[in-house]
């Protein structure tokens, strides 16, 4: 390659590498999201701006076609932020109480974006030797919040709760089924993985993934309040040990996604140990109320079990991703994986297996996903997380004493977290059968969500349609959820008169 | 809960939610970037900032425990901040030349940055709009420049090469093992995974998590330059398909990461079209050369794998984690997973699942990993990656042209990409053997690392333990390189005087 045309290149990447213009657009970048967070608070914009796919899609193409020459590199950004800004979601807005994503506490994402900006990763301690030890201060301090034993559990964090999920039950799966790491899933006698019903798709893709096969996981039966039923998870547990299935784990929720209901954990607990079968809990969202005086027996007996996963992205408000494996007995932290790598991890130095993170997660390059919690909690302390758990949990339970003093809505459970699904109930003169009821309340939000007014989901309960919502924005006050009741009679109004 | 210890909950939240301390705090954080970018590329501070692994958790352990009132946030922040970048790895030094994270464009930074304080996430389209847009249209264009056929292929971003190499590795063993995905991966016939020999440590983790077991991956050998022999592949083949031993697919490397060595992937792909089995390409780290009209030639033949990943956080340089799966006929897309989730796939609009990102990859949550890569591309065009894989790789050039030209150097290979493998050798009066070399090496590197120096790592190539440099940085010049030689002489020097 001529020297001309490398020096030209040189030139190109000093220029993009220069810290003042890195400078000036990262002051444009804040000063612009500081106002962007002020006009939502004020409820000044959509929640979600919504747009056909197709033309997201044209509009991205098109970014990525036009090149600008360095001049107006600071028009460039801001038209590109203003972009990003004007077709992206509103999670900030206190009326979004969608998806169990929250609106983040604004300063997490500067924690973030250091370890963005910097690209702090780990692997390895040498790699990212803060990255490492800020995820390792907060894995022994949340599992000492919960009630881990200090010195006596191992963690790790990883790129999600499905990741956790997934990086638990591989470990499960290696002390289970003796070999199978090394010789792979071979029995004749095939093994199953025990499911709370409602369990999020990510523990039968779990099964799927590990090779036991997504038909191997058994459903155990719920409650009245959907969760796993104590009895039937240890009728279920003798006949298997009758025909000498061998059982992978046990995977409770805490809780699970569909209406945010707890499982008993003692209860499993206790039937779990009585079968000797590793008990994994799935407290990806419910994780965090050990951070609430008021709401941390939800997840009582959690410590019992053999791992389990807590997604501080979820209910401790950070942004994505930043989700923790705990395993109650650190004895089990290399279980995951068996293997060398001499070119990481250095012969010569011994004893760093338990700071070289890529030991224990599937991924090796990993980001420094913790900073943003680190953050939150060394600049506002534990606090603020109680804080954020009893706002959201109480503004939950206020929906919920207006959807039953509404006789056109109907909660469809008491809510035992900030979870809550409910329905509209068209007057009687429209006679809408049971089958309309469930469209009505799918057109309702599709409306609602388009129209930006409010982002809620739908799911489905037992064969019924439903609104669902979450509050996970800790603004979301009582006029919210009394604009969302006349949105959605007017919104049904406008359906049913067409 | 009393009203008022929720109403002075609220309050906190609302101090913490404020946008005017988000942007005066966001100020002070993109100020000390801008400084501290500054500083590295003046060579000013230390590349690696050493300490050691119980030092570091207590400072991180501290930082959790103090809490301050809001009066001092700003101080707080700044503290912080300043911890964090003092005890951080500095990979904007031009003198970091060591594992495959590169000094990332700092412009990247601040998009990501953007995606991180709004929390843009995906799964469904609903959720991230743009992030989702802007994903597929760097799918779509990456895929284009590569050299698939618009229109015919697939795509996905997930966070790390592990992982995509997992998720492709997956969808091959779907289809090549039918019915694995719902009843396991159960064959009197064990099943294997064939792969170039030195394969990233994670191809083999793969086999274990599929359930196939580490023992069933087959190494292929490898010719003088360390690439995987196609004749040698064929024979493999050819002695399994005998055997009757299902293969789930071939895996070659584009490139190794030991040596930096591409596999002959036109070679390879003949062999595995001649015996019908799944060609996978782990180019986490070559992929990037498809924007180079002098080196795409080293991924030629990579457009006839069935799948292969390509990692924008190594060589588009990117911050972590933006990993590419490319599937080159799309309809595999959706053989990784097969399920529902009600809640989340709305049943009521159907063809959504294409735009549905959670559909095809292991996170249901996913961060707006794309967000950096959009930004840098959009922002200075496709030019600037052509760039920085010329310049980085003509810098490794001239490393190893020096390495030659120096009696006490030996390069270990001549370079094929930005990887150089190479050890010192010390003047003969010192009477060392070759295990004793490998030692000093060794120590060598530890020194430097620790010292701040340089930061540059090891490795062990075919039982000689040797240093190993991987040129991330487009800053990293001439005279770095100079200086890298006489800082490795003076240490041997030192440590041979001890």
């Amino acid at each position: 390659m001529p020297t001309d045309s490398l020096n030209t290149a040189r030139q190109r990447i000093q220029a993009a590498y220069s810290p003042e213009v890195f400078q000036s657009l990262g002051e444009s970048l804040i000063s612009r999201l500081g106002v962007h967070l002020g006009e939502l608070q004020q409820r000044g914009q959509s929640v979600l701006n919504w747009n056909l796919p197709e033309e997201n899609l044209s509009v991205a193409r098109e970014c990525l076609q036009r090149s600008k020459t360095s001049d107006d590199l600071l028009n460039r950004f801001q038209d590109l932020i203003e972009t990003a800004i004007e077709r992206g979601h509103n999670l900030h807005h206190p009326r979004y109480i969608g998806h169990q994503v929250p609106a983040s506490v604004p300063l997490a994402g500067l924690f973030d974006a250091l370890g963005s900006i910097t690209n702090q990763v780990m692997a390895i301690y040498e790699m990212g030797p803060w990255a490492t030890s800020v995820e390792k201060a907060l894995i022994e301090r949340w599992g000492e919040v919960i009630g881990l034993a200090p010195g006596t559990f191992a963690g790790l964090v990883t790129h999600g709760g499905s990741l956790a999920n997934l990086t638990a039950l591989l470990t499960a799966r290696n002390i289970s089924l003796k070999n199978s790491w090394t010789q792979g899933v071979q029995n004749a006698n095939l093994p199953v993985l025990v499911a709370n019903a409602d369990s999020h798709y990510c523990v039968t893709r779990s099964a799927g993934i590990l090779g036991l096969g997504t038909e191997q996981v058994i459903k155990v039966r719920l409650d009245h309040r959907r969760r796993m039923d104590a009895t039937a998870l240890d009728e279920t547990l003798t006949q298997l040990r009758k025909r000498n299935t061998p059982i992978v784990a046990v995977s409770a929720s805490a809780c699970a996604t569909l209406i945010g209901a707890f499982d008993p954990l003692q209860e499993i607990a206790d039937v779990c140990e009585r079968h000797g079968v590793w008990m994994h809990v799935d407290a990806a969202h419910g994780g965090a109320v050990s951070m609430s005086k008021k709401h941390a027996h939800l997840i009582d007996g959690i410590t019992r079990a053999d791992s389990f996963i807590c997604d501080a992205h979820k209910t401790l408000f950070v942004p994505a991703l930043c989700a923790f494996v705990f395993y109650r007995d650190k004895q089990h932290r290399f279980e995951t994986f068996q293997q060398d790598a001499p070119y990481l991890f250095d012969p010569s130095a011994p004893g760093m297996a338990d700071v070289d993170g890529g030991m224990m997660t599937i991924e090796c390059t990993k980001r420094a996903a913790t900073y943003g919690l680190w953050g939150v909690w060394s600049m506002l302390g534990q606090q603020i997380f109680e804080d954020l758990i009893d706002v959201t949990f109480a503004t939950t339970q206020l929906l919920y004493q207006k959807l039953r003093a509404e006789k056109d809505f109907e909660p469809l459970h008491e809510p035992e977290c900030n979870i809550q699904v409910f329905r509209y109930l068209p007057d009687e003169k429209y006679g809408l059968d049971s089958k309309a009821i469930c469209e009505l309340n799918r057109q309702i939000r599709r409306t609602l969500m388009e129209s930006g007014e409010f982002y809620l989901v739908q799911t489905n309960l037992d064969g019924i349609g439903t609104l669902r919502t979450t509050v996970m924005n800790p603004l979301t006050n009582e006029e919210d959820l009394d604009q969302l009741f006349s949105s959605i009679r007017r919104t049904a109004e406008e359906i049913l008169s067409q």
